[in-house]
């Protein structure tokens, strides 16, 4: 979700309405997606597994491909594989290498079993979905929008020759898992980065910290992880796995979970939202849904504020009540962020199917950012929601559009913004927050709970702090 | 089907091999796609409506989304509808705009009723495919990896204010067509572009032509045509309507139909390959394969050859014999080109199924071109056929791919090209071919029939006494 909010509005998003349907089975049929644009009206409940009855499942959603992944090698075959893997040439990870590896060893791009073979990856990059297989080599589609890849330079490819098994070796020089029965292909760089943004202007975050640096090769095969990944950053106690979600949901007896992405600070205008949603989902019947707040993270831009001071202003608003502890749970989905837009969005959907919830809530221009070089959204702030609305393989994913939160002058509050009153609306997007919290100034009362902006001040003056000892130094 | 071919040749790919097959039932199942690569071995055989009765089916294969879609108005309604579209604002069409209502209005595109609204728009952007409603909203997915939509420029969404309808004026100024309730939203070029060609590379040549100079909204809605399209150009006897040929593969009585795509004069390359195919066809029990020859008739780039030679040169290579009359269709194919590879061999393939073909014929590089401002092609030459082999929406298509075929200097034929004596191959690129033809020069003895190898001389020799006139008259 991105705090660039502006004030222009699309006329076709109104906020879900839940109100409408509550009868004890709300099963809410999907609009009719094939020559018609009626998203507006379109609940898009797709799922029957609703709270008609008090029993607790013990999962509320099945992973894709029916069986979540977990790659990481049971302890007692740990010695066996490590001395296997000392024997096999070795490929040099990135950090953001092990962020993948992280992604994929827990299961969160499920059914994937490894970094993308070649066919994988034109499914992905073409149709951003995988076809499974079952007995006649026709099975259901799952959906894949990013392709999840490892690259390798020209030098590596030769040293691997004819190898069928390799093993990964993190940033700290120690392996981190064998890659096995390897397919090399040629990783085109420029068509990857075309149909994944949809833009190859320069100025990608991720193209150009990630992909333009990188060999011209990648190389696919199925993962199997030495031991489970760590950042020993403080804040692994939050990195729960899809498998570790799951218990959990099933320790709250959660009979919904909502979950809620983000790479941004939450303001009240988030709260409202989330806050929002379980009250609906109450209204609907269900006696106990979940918030899953779930900040990303891996790799972000530069200029984003940084994971530990995000989970730090999190949990301050958990502290100061704006969100409920009781219902909500705070972890960290470890991808790296692409600023993909309407790609990305579906993979953000995607994972959290896996890790268990059912309901997936996205705002206005998710996963999005400026163009790099040309005044305007990289994405029409609309297709996000309408992309991920029609996405093969998230049929089974209960998807709730919103409309935008805005500073309602007259209530003093974060509000749904309503067009027959829009002069007394202010929009902060992020770029004014970060001046406000940068310049010290204080945003409007009650745009953000106290607490959590005390944390983004004390951050933006200790990065000035730092900036100044640089040029007295420089 | 591109003539370019090269030495490079793909260790994946072997011809395929019919012969493994010859049971009554040659259901051959697909080898499973995920997590694997072996298209080397698959067939990918998907229909069961195989000819293992005599039973003379009215149809093949099924359009997509069931009915084929018509959309020339009644004769009986024509007079009515015209004076109807009197009254609506007017949309200009360009020649390839008209192109595209040719093939919309006669269901190439089933089940595609019109241009495309922006939900289809989307779906055939982000996963060349569209979900069909049905009764709870979700319907089977039918390919579709183009966008097919209208331009239009801010002085014409002006003009049609809150007009529901439109009327389509041809280049002649005539009315040509009503649009029905429309959709206008965005045209961002950069991200059609970027997600159909997997570039943005200036000098596409159908990007520069069409995209670049055409307006920045798209106009989508239900066509009505108000009569059949016709070039009068001496050809339109060609243009059989997918309706048509279902009826004409119907009389000949076909047990089997496999489409042969092209762009390019037929030389015996293609020539082997298709009667190959009609060989291996016959040995798996079918009695009567017809072959579709059906070269693309719409907009193509300068430096092709021309339709009207091309069909000239295709009926030299019947007269000759090279291919046999009696088991073939010749037929234009009333597309525009895009050169957009694994995405546009996707179309190419899907509009055939309507056409009634439950075979398709896909070669190295199809709908490839050289990538316009580097030195390699612009598309992997094997991602077509796996792309194809993979797409949402073609599962009922039988996909034959085949090896590359080259001048056998032993046995002074076109052959399948053997790796175990590649020295005795010569690769005459489509390059090479022109220059041939331009210089005068003779291609090997057996690269193609005389009489057709006359009609590429005599063009090229028009050809340069149109550009001598030029100069002189310059």
């Amino acid at each position: 979700m991105s705090l660039t909010i502006k004030l222009r509005i699309a006329p076709t998003i109104s906020h879900f309405d839940l109100n409408r349907k509550t009868q004890k089975n709300p099963v809410v049929l999907r609009t009719p997606i094939y020559h018609s644009n009626e998203l507006s009206t379109s609940l898009l409940f797709r799922t029957k597994k609703m709270a008609a009855s008090h029993v607790i499942k013990s999962s509320l959603i099945e992973p894709d491909g029916g069986v979540l992944i977990d790659l990481v090698v049971p302890e007692n075959q740990r010695e066996l594989k490590a001395s296997q893997a000392e024997g096999m040439e070795k490929v040099q990870l990135t950090k953001i290498d092990l962020e993948w590896v992280h992604v994929i060893s827990e299961g969160w791009a499920s059914p994937l079993k490894g970094f993308m073979r070649e066919d994988e990856y034109l499914q992905s990059l073409h149709f951003n979905s995988l076809r499974m297989k079952n007995d006649d080599g026709y099975g259901s589609i799952v959906n894949m929008s990013l392709p999840i890849v490892l690259a390798i330079d020209d030098a590596t490819k030769e040293k691997i020759g004819c190898a069928t098994d390799v093993a990964l070796v993190g940033p700290d020089q120690k392996i981190i898992a064998i890659l096995r029965s390897i397919e090399i292909y040629k990783h085109n760089k420029e068509e990857r980065i075309a149909r994944t943004w949809g833009t190859i202007a320069p100025g990608l975050p991720y193209v150009e910290e990630v992909i333009t640096p990188s060999g011209n090769w990648l190389i696919g095969g199925d993962l199997e992880v030495l031991s489970p990944i760590k950042y020993n950053d403080g804040l692994d106690n939050y990195r729960l796995s899809p498998k570790q979600l799951r218990k959990e949901f099933d320790r709250r007896q959660a009979d919904a979970v909502f979950a809620f992405q983000l790479r941004n600070p939450v303001h009240n205008g988030h709260a409202l939202l989330m806050n929002d949603t379980r009250r609906r989902l109450l209204d609907m019947g269900y006696k106990n849904p979940i918030l899953l707040l779930h900040p990303l993270g891996g790799y972000t831009k530069a200029d984003d504020v940084p994971l530990d001071v995000r989970m730090e202003q999190h949990s301050k608003v958990l502290e100061d009540g704006v969100l409920d502890p009781e219902t909500t749970i705070v972890s960290i989905f470890p991808s790296p962020m692409h600023y993909a837009g309407p790609t990305e969005v579906q993979w953000h959907a995607k994972a959290r199917i896996n890790a268990g919830a059912n309901f997936y809530i996205v705002g206005r221009d998710p996963a999005g950012m400026g163009h790099p070089t040309e005044k305007r959204d990289l994405y029409d702030p609309d297709h996000g929601k309408k992309v991920l609305s029609m996405a093969p393989g998230l049929e089974k994913l209960n998807i709730l559009p919103f409309r935008v939160a805005a500073y309602d002058t007259v209530a003093k509050q974060m509000a749904f913004f309503d067009p027959s009153r829009a002069k007394d609306f202010l929009f902060i997007s992020g770029t004014k927050m970060r001046t406000f919290a940068r310049t010290g100034e204080s945003p409007p009362n009650g745009f953000m709970c106290p607490g959590g902006w005390d944390v983004l001040v004390k951050y933006y003056a200790s990065l000035q702090t730092e900036e100044a000892k640089a040029t007295v130094s420089a």
